[in-house]
């Protein structure tokens, strides 16, 4: 690997961060190609070049996000389960809060979307599983909670059952991707959630 | 109200009959408004008379099966909260397995239930709510549980964490209605899931 960035690599960037910005404030749906080849002074023929078209874009800019929610939930440090499981809960609240607007295409595409993104959610569970696991093992290794067979399934449970959480609308129809003022309902409920669920574990 | 039945109800009756009948053994897209007109001897327009389309029919046989599902967690019979609860989930997966193709309806829209659906899911949560809501304050009452400030919350937040248990296909991809297979799967996750709840509630 060399140290000298490859210039193909700093185009990709500063595509990626116009894309993520626009997204961001004005939706997908707002923003078009030729917007972000202004940003970053580039021929919409070039642009195509690295992207060949709007929802690849999309999807590479979820990719860069998903990489930096990963490091932060693995940069995580708490001292027992309970912690471990707020720390997840609320860095994923965070994430979801601060790029709101960057998920108008999941609320769009909400029951068509692509295998990529697809991909990366179940990157992310798996990587939310290990992290959950291995503070279960942990615990039960300490004697805190009685001892787990299968952490991993704990885990799975756990997360199975706050995606469950939801705020019920007057027609109990349930949406994929919750309104910007459930978040922080939804958000208690999950504290709540967890912190009997935690208790269920005890010894 | 007169104990002699109005023939305008039995001939309801033997309509929804003839319709459950069918589309649990045929599934709704396969059944046709003709062919339940041949089953009870009926004229097409006699039959359209009582249900405008075969929608209407399918919600009228929908409420009549959710009436008998709502009797039957009614009288339930439990010692506990754990039993209410297991109680609650049993009743439940018997309803759908062997209501199984029946709910195909629920398959092929699900995108876009009727309001009416949605309606009667609505009445089943709301009765689920105080089943568990009751069992409850019971257990609180009798000091078995921790004391609970707003028994409805925690039931409903249960009745979500249950809702959330899925089987993850190989994509990650979740479906609103759980395919057969995976019926038996769900059911010891929500048992597991319920036991660790319980546990979390006691003092």
């Amino acid at each position: 690997m060399s140290i000298v960035a490859d210039p193909h690599d700093i185009k990709k960037d500063k595509i990626l961060e116009s894309a993520y910005n626009r997204f961001l404030h004005y939706g997908y749906s707002k923003t078009t190609m030729n917007e972000i080849a202004g940003d970053v002074s580039m021929s919409k023929a070039l642009l195509y070049y690295y992207f060949p078209d709007k929802s690849q874009l999309y999807i590479a800019v979820m990719r860069k996000l998903s990489t930096d929610y990963l490091k932060k939930l693995q940069a995580g440090v708490f001292s027992n389960l309970e912690e471990a499981f707020i720390f997840q809960i609320n860095t994923q609240h965070d994430f979801i809060v601060t790029n709101y607007n960057f998920f108008d295409f999941f609320r769009l595409n909400e029951q068509n979307l692509p295998d990529d993104i697809w991909q990366i959610i179940g990157e992310i569970h798996q990587a939310e599983i290990e992290l959950l696991k291995a503070a279960i093992i942990k615990e039960a290794d300490a004697g805190i909670i009685r001892p787990v067979e299968n952490p991993d399934a704990i885990a799975d449970l756990l997360l199975d059952a706050l995606h469950g959480v939801r705020v019920r609308s007057a027609s109990q129809k349930k949406v994929f991707f919750p309104g910007k003022d459930q978040l922080e309902e939804i958000h208690e409920k999950r504290l709540l959630l967890v912190n009997i669920f935690v208790r269920g574990l005890m010894n």
